[in-house]
């Protein structure tokens, strides 16, 4: 077993706000496989078609290596 | 017609949060003209006279150049 | 007395959303002694022990030197 | 008169390379109002739905004040 | 089904042109499974052993979530 | 009216020091309309013709939008 | 056959120095698949709770895609 | 005694000068203690009141721990 | 009690490198009060007059708000 | 003889591409002395008073010390 | 001939202000060979044994190659 | 005489470490003239043929002009 640790990228989603998308994308990762910590590195967005603010917020994510 | 974009820059203020200070900046430049995409650059703030905490947030909004 | 400012480095925590941390630990420090500005420098978190997404906002805040 | 100089921001498009992109949106300004100088900030792109690379670069162009 | 994206990172190789690297390593990418967009990280280089200038250029490439 | 900001992007232009570039452009634009704040982002120059040195200093500018 | 590279990002961690972090988590990727190159990213640590100085090195391994 | 230093964050402001702000700042600094070196972080300002460029330059100043 | 934290920076000296720098800044500091991590900033040196490498690793501290 | 590098650093000219500004660039030092390495440090250009692209790549180059 | 430029970093000291550390730097080495343009990289500086500041202005300096 | 310094960018080689990759390239340059100080700019590395971790350690270094 590793003492080490691996870090990926993803984005969050949400139209409600930038914190709503690190909520989703972090609950998300942690179903998957226990989170260690995560970094936020970059906030974008969009107006989508029918007006809302979408927030896309992408993080980086560590977890232990098995 | 080009197919090429402009970029602007705007700061948001909100007393609610950093979310509400990018909805603000971002569908009040939307209304002017139609916003393809957004970028956070800065966040920072700072108390008013009457305590409360003053979100600006800096963004990057892009859109198609006529 | 002075005309500079001195800056001071914190990281606020809270477990609602980034802007809640930051409310958190400028009214804090405000408490403390007036606060001029603040800057959001890097936003990270973890996964409690019990599922809570923890949010851990780092900000630099300026005040009057007396 | 001023001796001093403006910079907006453009993004050009294109289907060939980054270079074509550079060529299109620094033409495109420079047709409007003679451009001093150009710097290269960023470059994204996507893939179309006809399966093609889209180029996307951020450009920041230079020129007179009046 | 999830509406978040992860982000992979890849270097390209080319012996013509930084845009061409490019273009191999997305097109290569969106082979295995729709790439979303794609960001230039960085860009780098040697001269080969039979003095080819070969270009090296390190993208992110972002993709849904299944 | 918008309780918003815009930001714009100049390069002030001096013979004497680089805080004489600063003061002619934000002179300059406070002159068309009122500047709220500056950023200072970079500091470039050349030597002129008959040798003497030209400052070059890029500065974000923000004002009210109306 | 690729003639890419893809990017993975981990943390190495070691009580010894840096350096030892390093080689922990370069050797470790190395024997499970040939490590091209490795460039370090941040470097953070902490107190364990008996005393100890614990390294975390963050670094980006490069390795040929099949 | 120890061998190690501090680094603290101040902001100095001038009418005069970005150059004046820093010396301002660095002779304030050093009349509390040594100042062992200093670092420029960042330059602000504004337009004040009554029309003149305020220099707001924040610097890092590096001491001798006790 | 606050749930909050501080942040202080500082350099750490040492001649054999810079992995002993940040030991002895990092245990120097966690003797006074307990750290809760920390983050390497900047290494830089010098050569001394009888020919040693000073390491002099710049660290960023965060500890507990009482 | 030494096992470390030296780095210069240059600017290549091209009315083509930038790639093309880097194969100039890249080719004339790797004439003069066998480079090992080049890295992509920044891209800026002007319009000539002909109405041509003028691309110019900064770049590092890396070789053997004697 | 070439075409192209090489860049040299000097750091210029002044005991009045940046921007005569500066002039200094520049002029001196438009001396031994004429400078294109020269591009401020960062700015320190130290208190001397009887208490002045002294500037320490690093400039990149571009010029063209035999 | 100047008063001024130049700034000369070199890479460290070492299988030890990363602070032996520095001593390597600062004394290596401090015996061909007097260094005044150096910065670590970057670490990078491979896995040798035979499997030995390389550190690539970049600096810049600083020394009295003549």
């Amino acid at each position: 077993m590793s003492n080490n640790f691996e870090v990926i990228e993803r984005v969050g989603i949400s139209y409600e706000s930038s914190s709503d998308a690190i909520k989703s994308v972090v609950n998300e990762a942690n179903n998957e496989k226990k989170i260690g910590w995560f970094e936020v590195i970059e906030e974008r967005g969009r107006v989508t078609g029918d007006g809302k603010v979408e927030f896309q917020v992408k993080v980086r994510l560590g977890r232990k290596l098995d």
